[in-house]
């Protein structure tokens, strides 16, 4: 039932998959670029990957956790980061097709949230809260236990891209458009701004105190 | 019900929002110290606000989370969090205010989150560090996603003032004064505790090692 | 109920003791490294010591968390941080001591994590994972707290210590063997490793990235 409520569709879960290698990825090349062990740079690349999921399922009391009863989660995410870490020297093919696995995950991992909070009857206000909580909060965790500043927070579009799928969504939802079609449009979305984003170097102004 | 428990009177649900205000205009001002973006100055506000209630709900197993069911929550933080980007020439003025309200702010949550773990029958020891928990939880988060080491841990009286001002409740409530009266001479005892630290550079000493 | 599942007998409950007074030393002495006050002290000796386990009671939704029902945590954590902030000149004498009770404590917290995960009916590969979350987690977020690059997913071998142990108590589970006597195996395959790591200077290999 949970896996019901997750995963409609098989679509979905495979793009959620690829968020996971995208996040695993991205917490092991961090994670060796600090010098951590093997089984520190799989800690960092589970973090980063499941994190938020772990954090949304937490503040919603919905237990067991996700990767819990689902343990496909686990298993990419160590094979992914083993894989890499063995190849690490294909870093820099890796590199550019990274941030476009990226973007699927932080679409991905966007809806789901999104979705997962809607079903709990809860405020859209809110739900939008989930699902910027599940795509960023992993990344915000990993940079944190890197000890550096959180990527996410500073020059890119990853919270704006978020919003503005799940904000589109409700528009939609409102005019009545069918809830599966709907959250194809929502990725869709969160998919096209933050590839745009990437592409033409959009950020969101930041206000730099003078001295 | 939760609200019941949490805010008998509306004096003290005021006295929240002043701290839930001065802590996002401190989250705030920190992240757009440290270059991040208007989504991610709010991200942090918000953290700053709500992260030690949230947390002590979420260990308290207190469900669904405070903020869930009351907007004000996320509305005041985000429209006070945008308002000091927007004019954020003000700084310098609100610097010495900050000061003032985050103690009331220190006050206020130390006394929710000390009542709300007194309701669930625990131990009075558990409910002083709850007190502590939610008053300084939020603030220790703040500084650890902005790469700082925590301010209240350092140089500063808080724990110290939280801890005197549930100790003062509990003696009182010994000696068998009424709880409503009781909480606010907890609310002053805390508050006077930070202010006169302020006023008169008290800290707690810290025992450097000779390396 | 709760502590019938924790602790079936006398003896691993004063093991665990032995590492929480082990954490709480060692989140003391970084914390006053770092130049935190009395209270900071306590407070980074509390997250080291029960971090791990409050964690993963909030994952596995048990409630009330342990400490909540049984202050000895709270009680020895507090009084042996203050014990050692009042004897600092001590440190040296302690440094050496610190990693054989150290190693006590990883394989109490471990033996802890994984059994309470088996005891929820849980995939013992999420068990192996309860047992290094209860173990490492504490350490990770005093480390964070402190702004430091978390010590235990670089050099030092914990993680594997910890799943070397699970991974000989399911082998010997499977075989059959009686769960009282596997315990105490698992504890000690943990304390050896560990042990024989830091006596031979053993780590696992980080594969740094070329520029």
């Amino acid at each position: 039932m949970v896996n019901d409520l997750i995963f409609p569709d098989i679509l979905l879960y495979l793009l959620d998959m690829v968020g996971v290698i995208a996040c695993a990825i991205a917490g092991t090349l961090l994670a060796q670029h600090k010098g951590f062990d093997i089984a520190g740079c799989i800690l960092v690349s589970m973090v980063n990957a499941i994190g938020g999921g772990t954090l949304r399922d937490m503040a919603l009391d919905r237990h067991p956790l996700f990767w819990m009863t689902d343990l496909n989660y686990v298993i990419v995410i160590t094979a992914t980061s083993l894989t890499l870490q063995v190849f690490f020297h294909l870093y820099h093919k890796i590199d550019n097709a990274l941030r476009f696995f990226d973007a699927i995950g932080l679409a991905a991992f966007s809806v789901i949230g999104f979705k997962v909070a809607l079903h709990q009857d809860i405020s859209p206000l809110i739900a939008i809260m989930m699902g910027v909580w599940t795509a960023i909060i992993g990344g915000l965790l990993r940079d944190i236990i890197c000890n550096e500043i959180p990527l996410v927070l500073q020059r890119e579009i990853y919270i704006t891209a978020s919003i503005a799928g799940s904000v589109t969504y409700l528009l939609l939802d409102y005019l009545g458009l069918n809830p599966g079609l709907n959250e194809f449009i929502m990725l869709g979305v969160i998919f096209a701004v933050r590839m745009l984003a990437v592409k033409f170097d959009w950020h969101l102004p930041s206000i730099r105190l003078v001295d």
